[in-house]
This record gives structure tokens, sequence and C-alpha cells, in this order.
């Protein structure tokens, strides 16, 4: 099946947004084995979008719409559909009412350019939009499918994964059903490496690495009549990959590093401390963006002078004078200075040289030591980081959060 | 003229990256006057990438390809167009060189795949890359302009304003050159209010205001011969703004707010700690985001507990127990606990609830209060935000920033 995505609306061409959605759809489109090859974008203009369906339609299969199902004038894409499709344009009665309760319940009164938005090209099934009130509908032709969707993404990847997904599904009479892996501590060519016979063996399921910031993923695919069905391929080959990377596997789904620390923080009823300097208060920033995190997280202190180290710390100035302030000894020291004075279960410290200037011979930017203090004792490691600030930054709160999830177990 | 944007690769079709580059290209467009009805996304597949050149060159003056011109063999942008133009590849001596003397510098070894980067189609004027290794060019015809650039967006944006928008004034004969007023403390609609009689009056320069993640940013854009002359028509329009906004408008071009306290604290040789509560580090993190912050940053303590607010910074329990830890009160005793501390000339603090529990009816979610303490004393802000977790942290971090700004001058 080929699959063509296009975008509808003048805030695209004017640039005030980035065409977010078609990247979306096409990474959904890759992992449910859907070919795509155009991504086009046109404003809301009633010819240029014509002329665009039509062409989408000679070379494409699936023509997914974003945008244009707003309640205003401007917004024209079931209208243009229909027109091109010489269909009518009728109204459902049941997303008006549902439109209706909506408003009502809103406290708002809905206004006639409201239930535009319950009106679609005749014979269209209806997509329910669980997060906005256009709801979306598939326009089936002679040349292939029309999906018209909402632009704004989190309405938009709502209604396709819980309305467009089952209908793909339902048409291939294929589930597809996909589980994610999250792995820290190895580089994405290290674990191609490690799984190459893996990867290479499996068609269903298939192995898709995928490289983040800091952190690479492992796709699991599998194609079967049921997810239950799926979810049995999938588990022994799971299983083959965790063996292989042992906890480097930290996660599944959508889990964050910082949500993957939290969670076991918070599960545990154990409390955390931190003491940064190169990072500079990112890593606290990073652990108290999660809802609730309160209950575990106690304070951190940012200590970027040498003074701050000693009083907020304690750290011993003749240990900042005989190894520096990036050093094994005072990252040991500001662990365990912030855990006995803030009484927390476990305290991370960072210490580092981010740059770009502050490099020397003997301690070049991107040399970074990361300490963790507990009731056990303290245990330091050395980083040494490539690539400018922000990444030096980033990377290593993602290896001071990794040394605490290995800790936790 | 009408312009249109032609993105060359297939990992935009894959969704491994979103297309970033046709958003900077559009507004720079909208900036500079020149239409833009559609984007196109194409992969390396030199079929399909002729054909979506032939359309575009049908309908546009202007086709700006990026992606393609990699040493690879799957980059294969400027072979199409050749092909399509029925010209030839030829070399060019000087792009050859350049490359030679590139990698002779790096210690590298050139490959015969590094010299296509020196091919051009026959006739082509050749755009510099001056942040990487393939160079751009523009090969025109009867139909048009196609400026092909490179992908990768800071390769893309600087070709194109060092080389793309020069050789756009010098067809036009007009040079187009803008001031972007960065603008904070005043939400979008009130700042078109205030300017709304200069906004219409004005065609040369134009005003154009842009809403951004808690800031306004207004780019006023003159068209004239020379920089000089269009310099001269923006100065008295940004007086007249300056006048109406006044301290509003805290910076000019690129600087961001972070950036424009960091000036100004180095500037001044003043010292700043921080205390924060509900924005958790992330106001430390942004100013430590910024390369040589170590002079004027000495420390920040963030104290989620209350227990950390009594002992880092040395507020009273009493005070928390009776106007509780989001308070006028001990937003003030946090800035002063962390300025005698730390003995940094300013210190700012921030206590509020961020959500999406923890509001009452009393202190609902949105309700942040910032203090700001010098030499002169101790000043509070009470402010009433909206918006999700992520936003109101964010709000409260720029007010911060801006309430020191202000009082710096």
């Amino acid at each position: 099946m080929i699959g063509e995505i296009l975008a509808i609306g003048t805030e695209l061409l004017m640039g005030q947004i980035v065409n977010s959605d078609a990247q979306y759809l096409s990474r959904r489109f890759n992992e449910l084995g859907i070919d795509v090859y155009h991504h086009c974008v046109v404003g809301d203009n009633p010819k240029r979008l014509q002329e665009a369906l039509a062409l989408a339609l000679s070379r494409s299969d699936l023509v997914v719409t974003t945008g244009g199902l707003g309640p205003t004038m401007d917004d024209l894409t079931k209208q243009t559909i229909a027109q091109m499709l010489d269909l009518p344009m009728v109204n459902d009665p049941a997303s008006e009412q549902w439109l209706r309760d909506k408003f009502a319940a809103m406290g708002r009164e809905i206004t006639p350019n409201n239930l535009r938005q319950a009106e679609f090209p005749q014979g269209s099934q209806i997509l329910k939009n669980r997060k906005g009130t256009a709801p979306g509908c598939i326009v089936s032709c002679g040349q292939g499918h029309i999906v018209v969707l909402p632009g704004p993404p989190y309405e938009m990847q709502d209604m396709f994964e819980c309305e467009v997904v089952p209908w793909l599904q339902s048409r291939t009479g294929v589930t597809i059903h996909s589980q994610l892996l999250r792995i820290f501590g190895i580089g994405e060519s290290m674990v191609e490496h490690q799984l190459r016979d893996l990867i290479l063996a499996q068609s269903n399921p298939t192995i898709a690495p995928y490289a983040g910031t800091g952190e690479v993923a492992l796709r699991i695919t599998a194609k079967a009549e049921t997810v239950q069905q799926a979810q049995a391929l999938i588990a022994p080959v799971e299983q083959a990959i965790r063996q292989r990377l042992g906890d480097a596997v930290y996660a599944t789904g959508d889990e964050a590093m910082e949500k993957c620390v939290a969670h076991k923080l918070l599960q545990n009823s154990k409390t955390l401390a931190l003491a940064e300097s190169c990072t500079g208060g990112t890593l606290a920033g990073m652990l108290t963006a999660i809802p609730g995190i309160s209950a575990a997280f106690l304070e951190g202190a940012v200590t970027y002078s040498n003074a701050a180290k000693v009083r907020a710390l304690g750290v011993d100035e003749a240990l900042l004078n005989q190894h520096g302030a990036v050093s094994h000894q005072v990252a040991a020291a500001m662990a365990e200075g912030i855990r006995s004075r803030s009484g927390a279960d476990y305290a991370l410290s960072v210490t580092g040289i981010a740059g770009p200037d502050g490099g020397t011979q003997d301690k070049p930017v991107g040399l970074v030591y990361i300490g963790l203090a507990d009731a056990q004792g303290t245990q330091v490691k050395e980083l040494r980081l490539t690539g400018d600030r922000e990444r030096i930054r980033r990377h290593s709160c993602l290896h001071a959060l990794d040394l605490l999830r290995r800790r936790m177990g």
C-alpha cells in the first residue's frame, strides 16, 4: 500500500509552524508497512487543494490529510473533497448531538459555524475526536481512500491511533503490534552489532533500531491476526534481546530515563537530592518536570562556584585545592554532602567541563564525574563525553540518572 | 515572485526527521515578499524527484531544493536537475580546490565520491558552504530558477542568508533589511492593539508581530537600494515603537531573555544566586546553558521540600506554617536567604503551584510568586499563569528573568 501525506494550512506555508504531523504519520506508516513517497503542503485555497488531492489520488492508495477542519470559513478540506468527488455535504446527526453536548458541557453557545463540523461528504465514515471538536472522516472512492484528520498534533495523533489504525487493520485483516525497548549505555552501532544475527533473521517480528539524544531504542513489530498473537510473536524476541543487552534495557514504551528513575523512586518510597555543577540545574529540571515528583525529590544544590560547594555541600576546601572541582574526589564529596544535609536516601552529583572553554590538556572539555551516594557507600563514574555544551550537559544528566537506575535495580 | 520548497530525503519520508528547513525558508520567503503556495517532499529517487521538479517549475518561479548534496550515490539532486534540463555535469575547479584544502586541513584523505561535491550542472552559479562540505548552486532555465541547498539546517540557513539573499536582492535591485524587537510582559494582542495605527500605516518598513513561547517579537522590515537606506527607514519606526512599549522591549535580534540577563550581569560585573521551588532547577538550567556564565552565576538552591527551604535558605519555619510555601512572604525570604548565604549581588526566587495537582481554591494551579533581592531591598511579584505544568514553569522563569532585567535597567 502506498500512502501520501497532504497537510493543509497557510500557517505551514508562512513558516509559523513546522509540519510535525507529517513526521508522526510517516514514522507510523513505516512501522505499519505502508510506503510513503510524497509529502505535500498547500494553503487554505480550494483550487490548489483540489489539484493536490487529485495528484495524490493518482499516485497513492491512501491519502491522509491533516488540517482544515476548524469551524471557520477558511477551513474547507471536507468541502473541497466533496466538490472534487461530486458528493453532497450531509449532516451527521450523531456528530451534531455530540457537538451540542460538548458545547453545553463547556457552557458555551453553539454557532452555525460550529455545526459545520458535523457535516461530511456523503458516504463518509466518521472518525471520533476525543481531544477536540473536529471529527475526521474517511472518504472512499474508486481511486483510493482519503483519510481526513485535524491539524493539531495531539488531536491528530489520538484520532490516528484510536480510529485509523484499527480501520487499516480491519481492511488488511492484519494486526500490527509493536513494543519499544529503551536502551542506555550502549551506542546504536554496538546494539546493531550485538543483535545483527537476530535483526537479519527476523521478518515477523521485525527489529528496528532508532537513535535518540543519548539513547537508543529498538522497536519490535509483529503482524498477526490478533494483538494476542502478535504479542506472542514479540515475547521470545524481546526475551532474546534482553538476554544479550542485560540491564542496558531500561524501560519500554514512552518511559524516558527521568520518568523511569522517578517511578522507581516513588514505587520504592525513596528520596533523592542532587548536587550539580556543570549541568547547572538541568538534571533537577528534568526530574521536576514530572508531576508528583515532590514525594521523592527533596532538593538540589546548583553549586557553580567553589565557595558554594564548600558552604552548601560541605566539600572540604583542601580537596578542591588539591584535586580541582572536576575530580573523582569532589564528585564523591558533593554527593555525600548533599545526602547528609538533606537526609535523602540517594544523592547524585555531577561535576565536569561542559565547554566550550575551560578545558586543559589534563582535564579536557567533556570530562565529567558523576557521584552516587547512598547508605551502602559512594560510587563515582568518570565520563569522557564529546559534542557541544548542550550535548555534554544532556548526556551527563542521562548518565547520572542511569547510574541511579542501576543502583535501584 | 512565487517560491516553492522541495525537500529531498528518504529520512523525511520515514519520519526520522522533521522538515524544519521548509519552515525556515517559508518564514524567510514571507519576510522577503515571496509567496509560497506549495511544499513538497520526495525521497532519494531520481524519477520522483524529476517529476516533482518539473511540477514545481511549472507553477513557481523560484524552486528551492534542500538535501541530496552529500557525497554518496544516494545523493543525486544536482545530477537529476542536470538530466532534466539536459545539461552536462561539469567540475568546478575552485570548488575542487576548496574541498581538497578542507580535507587536508582535517587530515582526511579525499575520495572520488567527495569530489562529486565539486560537480555542478553546466552554467550553475556556485553557492559557498561555510558550515559543511557540500556547496550549493543556482541553476537557471527558461521556466525559472532552481536554488540547490544542502539539507542540514545550519548549513542550509547560513548558505541561504549569505549567498541566496544577496542574489535575490541583486536580481530585484532591492535590499531587504529587518530588525527584530523582542518584547516581554505584554501579550501579542495588546502589542497589536497599542501599535495598530503604526502597523496599518506602514508599508515600508512593514511591522509584523510574532508570538513565541511566553514572549512576543516584532519584525520591522524595510526595502531599499542599500542596507544603510533600509536602516534609515527602520530607525524612526523602531523609535516610535520603543516610545509606546517602553522597557517591554528587552532586546533585539537573536538575544533570548536569559542571554539578555546574562549579558547585563557580565557587563556590570554583578553576581546572581537563585532559589527555586516550582521551577525546580529550570531557571538555573537556562542560565547555565550560556557559556561563560560562571563569572556571574554563583549558585542555585532547588528547595522542593519545606525542610530544604528552612535548612538551605534559612526560611523561618513559622513563615512557612503561617503563609504556606507558596506565598509572598516565603518568596521574599527565599530570595533574601540565598542572597545572604551566597553573597551574590542579586538573588531571584520562585515558588508556586505548577500543577496539574496541588491547587486549591485559595491557591490555584498557576499561582506563582517571584522574589528579587538586592542591596536596595526585596521585591515580590505575584503571577497568575495559565496552561500546563511545562508552560507554567517556563513562564515563571521568564518572568523572574524579566524582573531582574528591569531592576538592572
